[in-house]
């Protein structure tokens, strides 16, 4: 933060005293902030102005918040704090609107901005199999080779072994966590986080030794929805939480895939239902991840385009048969034969074909165009 | 066939000499009986008519075709045959168009028609694994219970595996076969074979003593697809022959439904193929097959006709401040507290859940119509 201005000081410090007196991804407070400007919206909380329930018990976190000190004691462990307008501001994040993260605290070695920008969310259950967490692993694993950066949640399970499979291969992997970034939580993933921290980056919006609640890792996972250009669930039981960050990015128009497992394990039946939906994508490997978000904004066009391709290239006499086709209602063999003026065995090939096809159908002994 | 009329008597031995000539499914031969009638097609080809090159083979294999002996021995042995026109042609074969069957052999207990109107082919590998007979068996017994006739091909593994699942509970089961109804192939599904001729139907578009051959099994699926209201594939390998049932389901606009398993399992590749296809349905069990197929003619509609609900269905203050936005471009908060006559913490708090929902959508400090 050497060589800023105080204007971008200020705002800064104006970011962290919000996020420390408010919840993540309150859309009040976020759609006052973005009415106002985060120095405004501090002056005006204090002055009484602010028009939610909530003033009194911002105001009274604030009395034990000190801003300052938190963020010479985040600097001092060589962490960092990002907030919209620097040059390492994740700007997809401002797809959440007024939920997007006041601020980021971030311990790492990777610019945040440049590794979301080719980036896939890993996430799954806790409670993963061995399957699970096999496919896990190998689908990060060759993400990172093909300099995909893999974001996940740090937790037990599909979390840890994307995370892992990322860093096997020295790609660059990104855990936003429900907690602060000095935090080691889970217990367990503790050795895991610090080489997160070392070789990727640990991203909170909640400030240094906050703890996790469960409110707060369902506000977390629009972050990791956001961060991202698609989330894949590799195992989620009915009710899992991965399902949430599913929903989330399919809300922001991000990719939403599953991988699918066994009918008959209960720890794919949620990944199951997600690709019940029409816009889940079901993906199998790193190739077919890397394929859907690469086609960002383009998803559907190959389908529809082929169609039109197909009809365009049909050649003679298959062409001339069809042109010669009522657009509505139906035409007998032998008028056909008549009006596109070849003969019978070719106009008999033609319509075969074209049936097949799906261009023509036969409706009581005579041909029509095919409704479908 | 007592008591029917001479031209119909005529009409079902033409379509018998026209189905013993040539192989099923040729679209040419198709589409000349369409256009000319069984009995004056069977006349212009003895006479030199038919304008294709097949003619001479047709010929030769009529000379060893005695259509009375055939249909003689058919019916001693307890086998009936059905043509379009008959009460018991399943009318959904005429999707077929030329290459629909010119006629059908048939041995069982069931009224065809009535049993394909609720039916449901189940098809996939021969090489299946025990998880998928197991899938296949489970998911039958539950359509069979939920009174749906199951279709498939009378193969090892999974057809196996659907038609014992069926015929275990009682249900009706269809073998549609790539050979006379006669044949006993494979010969140690032979047993199977005779109890779904007893409680079920056995189905060919081949005479009987017909051996299969690899072309046949092919043409054979377009009728397994065309039969039944949607198509499930359990396991299949990529380049499985179930595949290509698959595909004709989805050119006859019939639902493609695919059972996921393992990704690190080689004979569900192809299913997982079929399920990135976007008409592919991921299910799970027989409530959502007969979820699927019970839908025919209206699938897509829910997804559409939920969002235009949504909207309807915004309460007051949020429809107030949706009605206040600018079809096009953006507006400042204030503009807007000022154009809805609402007040500030009413319009925050309705924008912020706007936001959430996807209706509006932040653009440097003011809002807009979402573009989602």
């Amino acid at each position: 933060m050497g060589g800023v201005s105080r204007e971008d000081t200020e705002t800064r410090r104006a970011r962290v005293w919000l996020a420390a007196v408010a919840e993540p991804g309150d859309p009040r407070l976020g759609a006052f902030v973005l009415a106002h400007g985060p120095i405004p919206a501090v002056t005006r909380i204090h002055e009484g102005a602010p028009p939610f329930d909530d003033r009194a018990s911002w105001l009274d976190r604030a009395r034990t918040v000190d801003v300052d000190a938190i963020l010479g004691q985040h600097a001092e462990a060589g962490g960092r704090v990002i907030m919209p307008g620097d040059g390492e501001w994740p700007t997809q994040l401002d797809d959440l609107g007024p939920t997007a993260p006041m601020i980021l605290w971030v311990r790492g070695s990777v610019d945040l901005r440049l590794a979301a920008v080719r980036s896939v969310s890993v996430v799954g259950a806790r409670a993963a199999t061995t399957y699970g967490t096999h496919v896990a692993s190998t689908i990060s694993s060759e993400l990172a080779e093909r300099e995909w950066a893999v974001v996940s949640g740090g937790a037990y399970g599909i979390d840890a072994a994307a995370h892992r499979g990322s860093l096997a291969v020295g790609g660059i992997t990104i855990a936003v966590l429900a907690c602060g970034v000095d935090v080691a939580y889970p217990r367990g993933n503790e050795s895991l986080l610090e080489r997160i921290a070392a070789d990727g980056a640990l991203v909170s919006e909640l400030p240094p030794q906050s703890h996790p609640t469960r409110s707060r890792f369902l506000v977390r996972n629009r972050v990791i929805a956001a961060l991202s250009r698609g989330t894949v669930v590799v195992e989620a039981a009915l009710r899992s939480g991965a399902l949430s960050t599913a929903r989330q990015a399919r809300d922001l128009g991000r990719f939403v895939m599953g991988v699918p497992g066994p009918v008959t394990s209960p720890a794919s039946a949620g990944v199951h239902q997600l690709l019940r939906s029409p816009e889940t994508i079901v993906v199998t490997d790193a190739i077919e991840v890397a394929d859907c978000c690469g086609l960002l904004g383009d998803d559907a066009a190959p389908w529809r385009s082929a169609r039109v391709r197909e009809r365009d290239e049909l050649g003679a006499p298959l062409s001339q048969v069809l042109e010669a086709m009522p657009a509505r209602g139906t035409i007998t063999t032998s008028r056909l034969i008549h009006d596109c003026g070849l003969d019978e065995a070719t106009v008999l090939t033609a319509i075969g074909q074209l049936d097949l096809r799906g261009f023509v159908e036969a409706a009581d002994g005579q041909w029509r165009l095919s409704r479908r």
